[in-house]
């Protein structure tokens, strides 16, 4: 049995959260100096782990074993939100790295092939899964020239950090055989069920819909009530009357958001002319997601039809399919987290999208979740215990074991 | 009888309208290179009429009769909001200078004193009711400090403008006895009554509540429905129930609107930790605003105790008193509106706020209204009628000469 060192590991943890530290938590987003700095880092300490590692020209760390395939790509991303917990993508990048330093220890598990990735701007600092959707061969031209809210361009910013003549790691089909992501589960669902390990199943799909009222501006102290055709006065009840809709209809697991909402002109002695919100679903079941969106497109159509406001519902992006993990991947994350925690697991979707969820397309792939205290993520505040953390570890690097021997 | 000359009123309106013309409507905003032009021209018009005109030092237009007291001020402003109509405050400025033309014709009127006004920035492009705020000495040195949306401070635009070294135009309780200002209704009232003049009995008060939310912020993939506090979502149940229960309080006049709202941090995949709106409301009488404050103020220490989100209301600036117009000035106005179109006018109140509302706290104040075309002002659409226009003014200048001969 490879057992991982779970002091090393939770040494290098601290070590990364170094890179961007604020207070409890981390401030890395894609390609800034501290972004780069971490980048540097694991590079070299998949070197020491006896990896061939580069950081390509999207700014992915991979680090390529040199043992001959097939191989298991394991991995997860290094960058942060603009707010960011320490843990996120960063404890499955040192997962990995770990695993890989595990197996090299012992005569009887030298011989396997894992790769290790430290993918960039999963975060979307610039855009989404950037690094992923790179190494599956998925990036478009328009992705370059994607900005942040400086409106630094991708390009640009590979530019800035001098990346823009490396090589561009790919997936090879000869070699990868597929890719497990270890994370923290950002929800309440393992702390709750007192569950140390998830076992994803799914990762959800996810709609947005640009929800647009349309009313008739006037003067706030002229216009008789009777007389309006308040934009505002509309978003209000479609906001009411959607959460009353979606909660007889949705699934057990179905969420719903609306983030952004604006009146317009947006001033206090004008009625609203206009308005629109952004509505947000996610559930694991396309069957549902079906059935959200065409219980929000009815409400649309049934307020058009009250007045005085027109509604109208448009799909603000592609929606993000359901994304089912790989049965053969999962069996084996089962099979090794039954034998260290027996029930002290669970299968269970991530509400989340992962780059598990990119990579997913091109090559069978599965997640490994350990419990968030207080369901607390995306915030300086996230944490997990350091037993659930060096467990999550051990169970990977048994996974990859029982995956990888013939 | 003093008769105005329509043909000159309506030709001298078209020629201000010129001054920042855009297609149907005026873009004439408060020292604007459009609005010092008009200035100057509306100083020529006044010197034409006989009267000493200067352009003062917050941009204040006034002409001066040259006969002894007492004298009424007649006026309006003629500065417009970002997107204005041609009539708005225009027309009460060229009623007065109409006025004073006509008065000035005849032996039996031309000692009668009528001293004639264009107030600075009623729209509040720097400051709300610069001008007559300056003529009763009500302008502290903040409002001095106070910046139009590109930053510029009032002080510094009328450096700009050339006014720094100019005095201001004063009220002078030993000569000036009353005001009167006429204006477009800018609401649908008159015309849906078939009434072509309006006796403003009173000028609403207003009030504007900042309501707040403040709930958890999570992210809206891995958040259950259950365990949110969603910030967004009562300000959503706010706005439906605030107004159930003003619809049932409220006077048959009163007008409430939440002209502006925000979700924080407004973000897609965010459930918003925070939120507000401003919740403006308007009536004649103080007792309905006391009533409906309370009423709002109940609504959101209902909410705070059902949860999970706080709600808090709180006066975003000071409120606006409802200001009663003068009895004895309205009785002049009655009286010649009656004489003119028997059956065709009524007395009502101002559901907009006017430099009258101001200038009442000083001197007796009275306003006269015509008819909006649909009830449509601040839009470029906004119009009256030819015949309306002309009578207006031909009531009020058979006011003034009531009130100003003994």
């Amino acid at each position: 049995m490879v057992e991982v060192d779970g002091e090393r590991l939770l040494e290098s943890l601290q070590t990364l959260r170094g890179f961007g530290a604020v207070g409890s938590g981390v401030v890395r987003p894609t390609f800034s100096g501290p972004d780069m700095a971490a980048r540097r880092w694991l590079r070299d300490q998949m070197e020491a782990a006896g990896l061939d590692a580069v950081v390509d020209g999207v700014g992915n760390v991979f680090g390529r074993s040199r043992n001959g395939g097939p191989a298991l790509v394991i991995g997860s991303h290094s960058d942060t939100q603009p707010e960011g917990g320490w843990l996120d993508g960063a404890l499955g990048v040192m997962y990995a790295i770990e695993v890989a330093r595990a197996l090299a220890e012992l005569d009887s598990t030298r011989r396997l092939a894992v790769d290790v990735a430290a993918w960039s701007d999963e975060e979307g600092t610039y855009a989404n899964f950037l690094g992923s959707r790179s190494f599956i061969g998925d990036l478009a031209d328009g992705d370059m020239a994607s900005t942040n809210t400086a409106g630094e361009s991708v390009a640009e910013a590979i530019e800035r950090v001098g990346l823009s003549h490396e090589p561009r790691v790919a997936l090879d089909p000869a070699r990868h055989i597929g890719y497990i992501e270890a994370h923290i589960e950002q929800g309440p669902h393992l702390e709750e069920r007192g569950r140390r390990i998830g076992v994803v199943t799914s990762i959800v799909g996810m709609r947005t819909l640009q929800i647009s009222f349309s009313g008739r501006q006037n003067h706030a102290g002229t216009t008789p009530m009777a007389r309006r055709s308040d934009a505002g006065v509309a978003l209000f009840d479609f906001g009411v009357r959607v959460r009353s809709r979606l909660e007889s209809i949705a699934g057990p697991a179905t969420v719903w958001t609306i983030g952004n909402a604006r009146l317009e002109p947006g001033a206090e002695s004008i009625v609203p002319g206009s308005a629109w919100c952004g509505l947000q679903f996610r559930d694991a079941d396309e069957a549902v997601l079906d059935t959200v969106e065409a219980a929000v497109r009815d409400l649309a159509a049934e307020m058009t039809a009250e007045g005085p406001v027109a509604v109208s519902a448009a799909r603000r992006r592609d929606p993000v399919t359901a994304t089912d993990m790989s049965a053969e991947l999962r069996r084996h994350l089962a099979t090794a987290a039954d034998a260290r925690v027996r029930d002290g697991w669970t299968e269970m979707p991530s509400a989340a999208a992962h780059d598990a969820m990119v990579i997913a397309k091109s090559v069978p792939s599965a997640m490994l979740f350990i419990p968030s205290i207080d369901g607390i993520s995306h915030d300086f505040a996230e944490n997990s215990h350091d037993e659930d953390i060096v467990l999550g570890c051990q169970v990977l690097v048994d996974a990859a074991i029982s995956i990888l021997e013939p």
